[in-house]
């Protein structure tokens, strides 16, 4: 049964992103080490054109995350390229052949053509809401997953709105003191436990939004 | 070799105390759905003077998290009675015979005299600082532990002085939306996971401080 699901890397202080954020530094002072857990895996730098990395529990987790997702949602300020109407010449941050495979539909106030991209990804610009956004990636996924990308807003709304089933939080030992939070303006959901690994670097914990 | 040590629950978004915390609801609203892991657990009924209750692995946390503990520390908040001078009728929330059953040094700016409880448990007041304080329970501890019983204000200090060897957090499931935070004001500690237990409950997460 396909599912919504959202993965994502919070410091232990609660922040997905570090403060100060900008074009520039899009995840924030800080916010780089985050992620330093899925940087390390061999399947995360197999997925974005590296080699090397390790095969470890961390490894397996992102195998997980990525594996079976028919379509992604993210955040206008995921894909990037500032505010206002699209300068065209954006295309995201991830090159020619992003790491999704997927169709991407991005939330927006402003219309645009969709664009596809090598490897399978095509970003789609949805302006008519999250609802909209969610039905047109259900489609696409098909039997497979949709996975809320990012950033904090875009899963808040989401998880506010109760249409999120699966949340899987990489608790990051590390205190940014300041930034992004993720658990801000989500109501009280009522969450289960129900998987956890736990690595030398990080400890995953997937929560089930029970109804 | 005895360590420094906090075990402490908090929220998913950070919180071990709800909002409007008063002398009547000290923890703050909804701030006791942090507890009732425990409270669910047949060993903190028997610590508590209860009965029934789960022999569980969040039961064998408790019993872990209160073994080899020789002195605890705690902020005067927690000891509760209100702020300036004592108003020395006040004993405590826990009866006459507190949970402790050690040493419990705590920390105020109002001088007051020992106060021995049944059961072994002596309050000792401690106006000159969280050093001094720690000094005096590692004493009282010899070769057993210390540990810091909160709240965060606390927990805090001990942390930002890098006096703290082990957090134990019970990350619990719940989503509190304001309240009192623990990881505030802590500075940038390097922390390492050493041990999780997953319970459907609660994660329970050991985290070592790195100096």
């Amino acid at each position: 049964m396909s599912s919504v699901t959202c993965q994502i890397s919070m410091s232990l202080d609660g922040f997905v992103a570090g403060p100060y954020q900008s074009l520039e530094n899009p995840i924030g002072e800080g916010g780089m080490r985050l992620h330093q857990w899925a940087f390390a895996t061999e399947i995360w730098r197999e997925q974005h054109g590296g080699r090397g990395g390790e095969r470890n529990a961390d490894a397996d987790v992102v195998d997980e995350v990525t594996r079976d997702v028919g379509a992604y949602i993210m955040g206008r300020k995921m894909f990037g390229g500032g505010d206002g109407p699209w300068d065209e010449s954006w295309r995201g941050w991830w090159g020619e052949d992003p790491p999704y495979h997927t169709p991407v539909f991005v939330l927006t106030h402003h219309p645009r053509e969709s664009l596809p991209m090598q490897g399978g990804t095509t970003f789609m610009f949805v302006t008519d809401g999250i609802e909209s956004a969610l039905e047109q990636a259900r489609a696409a996924a098909g039997d497979t997953h949709v996975s809320i990308a990012g950033g904090a807003s875009a899963v808040q709304q989401y998880f506010a709105a109760g249409l999120l089933d699966e949340l899987y939080i990489h608790i990051v030992p590390v205190i940014l003191g300041a930034g992004e939070r993720l658990l801000e303006n989500v109501g009280d959901p009522t969450l289960e436990p129900v998987n956890v690994v736990a690595s030398p670097a990080v400890t995953h914990v997937k929560y089930r939004a029970v109804r």
